[in-house]
């Protein structure tokens, strides 16, 4: 804790209120209290719950995209494998939170679309960012004979994204990996497959 | 209105609520207030809002599988259609709640998972429920040559619902159906395939 400032301070207690409480059932006193910090100071970094969300998000997603180039452009490894060393990258993580914790972007796409346009509009901003790597590497793996080229990237991209949002959230309910291994042994044997 | 009991009334409510609200955010008072009954009412029918939500679960899942039989049952088809048939009866329902309103069920499995022991389980049960008939019309695809038999028919059936629930994430973010147009033409020709 010591080298952090209290801004960043507060936004890594945002990060773990949300997964724990969601985005309604998180306020701000939940927030300062699992920070450390007096109420007032909150205050004085950030002006709106919503806007402190968005940025806890988008601090999450920035931390995504380094495990995303850690993967996607591993040059060990052919276009296609390098899509499934971002899952067994990805599943890592997941056992780190026991199964239990599962990636902000699919909480807050469900809970939090409806209650803020703001967050709607950053959400839909990260998958098309989001996917823009993952479109180019399956390119790559379509321009190797890897992956079939009946399907343009981006389409297999958001496919891929969104299918392994819903992996994750099975995984929730069930507390286990079997979702996680069931969806990579799948699709890499069909959709990602020439 | 007229012809629904109060108990039947609150639990309308209740589902209302929850797609508005989430699990955490969705208030005794919030129910009643829908429902245009007196707090005292609530207590008369419900003992706590947690055994109050996993009847509103259940409930939505008893209309759910009467779509899934709808589809799944319709002779007229073949087996491989009538999964097909699903998925358009599904998105039907979802475009009239104009892409805004989700699945209860991957609401629920997203945001309770970790709030509720009862929930979870109940959760769980259901997507073991849910399954039993996509296995056994995928098992009878299989059988007619409609899609391969590499993999096991349950876990088709396990990858075919949780991938379509990140579709529906998606949907949500966007607003519009794009990703469930995807899903749908993505999986009939790949996973879902002789």
């Amino acid at each position: 804790m010591g080298s952090l400032s209290t801004r960043e301070r507060i936004l890594e207690a945002g990060l773990k209120v949300l997964f724990r409480q969601g985005y309604i059932g998180s306020g701000i006193r939940d927030v300062v209290a699992e920070a450390g910090i007096p109420l007032g100071s909150f205050t004085n970094y950030f002006r709106t719950k919503e806007s402190f969300v968005a940025e806890v998000l988008d601090r999450y997603f920035a931390n995504l995209k380094t495990l995303v180039s850690k993967a996607l452009n591993d040059k060990s490894l052919t276009p296609r494998q390098r899509l499934k060393r971002y899952l067994e990258i990805i599943s890592g993580r997941l056992q780190r939170g026991k199964w239990n914790r599962g990636c902000l972007i699919g909480d807050l796409s469900l809970e939090a679309s409806l209650q803020s346009k703001l967050l709607r509009k950053r959400l839909e901003e990260i998958f098309r960012e989001w996917r823009t790597p993952f479109a180019q590497c399956i390119a790559e793996a379509q321009a190797a004979s890897e992956i079939d080229s009946k399907f343009e990237p981006t389409d297999l991209a958001e496919f891929l994204l969104a299918s392994w949002e819903g992996a994750i959230l099975r995984m929730k309910v069930e507390g286990g990996p079997a979702a996680l291994d069931r969806f990579e042994k799948i699709v890499f044997e069909t959709v990602f497959k020439k």
